[in-house]
């Protein structure tokens, strides 16, 4: 599909916009509220805690263009509907996992810096 | 600083911010190019193609904030400003290797991917 090597550090690269699909708050949300298992939408409304309707549509929606979701609707009265990942999706697990881990371990660190600085920089 | 575990699954709770830090495409660009050394701030918007000066900014004032990125002053003249990761900023690197790794093993795969579902969806 491309001869010249994907950089997201350029600008017309078209890898900076799946870039974009991993650096997405509720892209991070939702397919690691997905990991342990199929969802319907509002089990990952619930497990997703503040989305709002809209983002979850929008967010089920790219995801689902981008090969990494599969919406299944199960053949029930009412017709059952449910997300899980694709095998391309579970690779999103791997970035997914480093940003859960790094997020933990330095939101205590994170957290004092901002008040640290915000004190200083509301004083001058 | 806190008593009740971090989860950023829950609206409230303060690691959902810190998550947003890293869940940024400018975050991951500037301090994946602050990687190998400091930078000045016309450096880093060439490395960075496609930031604007405002976002490159906000951006560096928020990873200043966090205590991710140091601006050094050096005393010449005219004095040279360099950014740089602090110890903590270069713990964000593990995820942002991860986010990289997984952004250019996947992109042809997410590219086809939406190339595909636009093609149905815009027949259908």
């Amino acid at each position: 599909m491309n001869d010249i090597p994907f950089d997201p550090y350029q600008r017309a690269c078209p890898s900076r916009t799946v870039l974009d699909r991993v650096t997405d708050r509720w892209t991070v949300l939702v397919v690691g509220a997905l990991e342990a298992g199929p969802l319907r939408f509002t089990e990952l409304a619930h497990r997703v805690d503040g989305v709002s309707q809209k983002m979850l549509t929008q967010t089920l929606r790219g995801l689902e263009r981008d090969g990494l979701v599969t919406r299944t609707v199960h053949a029930e009265v009412p017709p059952r509907v449910e997300y899980h990942l694709t095998d391309a999706g579970r690779g999103m697990l791997e970035p997914i996992h480093a940003i859960e881990r790094w997020t933990l371990a330095h939101a205590d660190a994170v957290l004092t810096a901002r008040a640290e600085y915000d004190t200083v920089h509301a004083a001058s």
